[in-house]
């Protein structure tokens, strides 16, 4: 069982920062989950000398969104994330999953994810 | 072991929702908190085929308070999940907890929880 | 594996609370944090009869710190909770690590941890 740390959307030193419902659209939002959930996918892969295919199963996504009081679509967003899961590593990256709008995050980011995925154990 | 993702207190398409020390008040959020304790074992009672004897143990129940930044008493709000837990699964319900006080929640929802649950393996 | 559930800054009856960046500064609530930390090992201690050295690895510690919304630096808060358990732990106190921004927290705490931890089997 392999625990990721939060990640952000960070690319090339670009950060999506600000909140929901306020300095971020739904969509751009959308965009920082999905390429939190592709920097997260890459950490992964990193760990596993870029073989994806030992992930046995995704048990866990956990997706914090940096959200005003009054927005209503936190799922929306990590949706965007969740959706990277299945595009890349296929029914394997199903997961269960949670969504929650937090006060702050880290740097002000507006997406960060974290994840618990279990692997297949390698045989000698 | 069986992650659970957040649910929330919807019943009969009907939801709880809004910011606990604004909207609602904590007799209702701990309402919405026991609903969506059921709720949880519902989906945890669906996925063992109804048979809850399975479950060996409760690992961790973690309590999402959609709630005002001065509002103290978001323990108290998931202290009546915890209750439920305990009613219907005994002492096998038991669990660590957390409990957090969050900007938002999806569709506004006052209360959502999740769970990590470790299961009897079953023998042939 | 052992889950424990969050624990406060707590220290003979004195809490640290309020909000970063409004009643609380960077280095109290990183105080805060420090304590939460010592207090969570002292929970893994006595769960282990006082011998930590049967702590394999620590796999997840998630730090939630009260902050306004425009606060930038919860990471910077959790980094104190992460320092003690590398300074008790040493290398097997390294963990994946998640830090949000909490709307509030229980008994308007300005730190709250929780962590999963896993053990070295004892033999008979």
């Amino acid at each position: 069982m392999l625990f990721l740390s939060a990640i952000s959307s960070a690319r090339d030193g670009e950060l999506i920062v600000g909140k929901v419902g306020r300095d971020v659209g739904l969509v751009e939002a959308q965009l920082a989950a999905r390429r939190a959930a592709e920097n997260l996918i890459a950490v992964l892969s990193e760990a596993l000398d870029g073989d994806l295919s030992r992930v046995e199963a995704v048990l866990l996504l956990r997706g914090h969104v940096n959200a005003t009081d009054d927005f209503p679509d936190v799922h929306k967003v990590v949706d965007s994330a969740s959706d990277v899961f299945i595009e890349i590593l296929g029914e394997k990256g199903r997961h269960a999953r949670t969504a929650i709008g937090c006060a702050t995050l880290p740097n002000l980011n507006t997406v960060t994810l974290d994840a618990i995925v279990v692997l297949v154990v390698s045989q000698p």
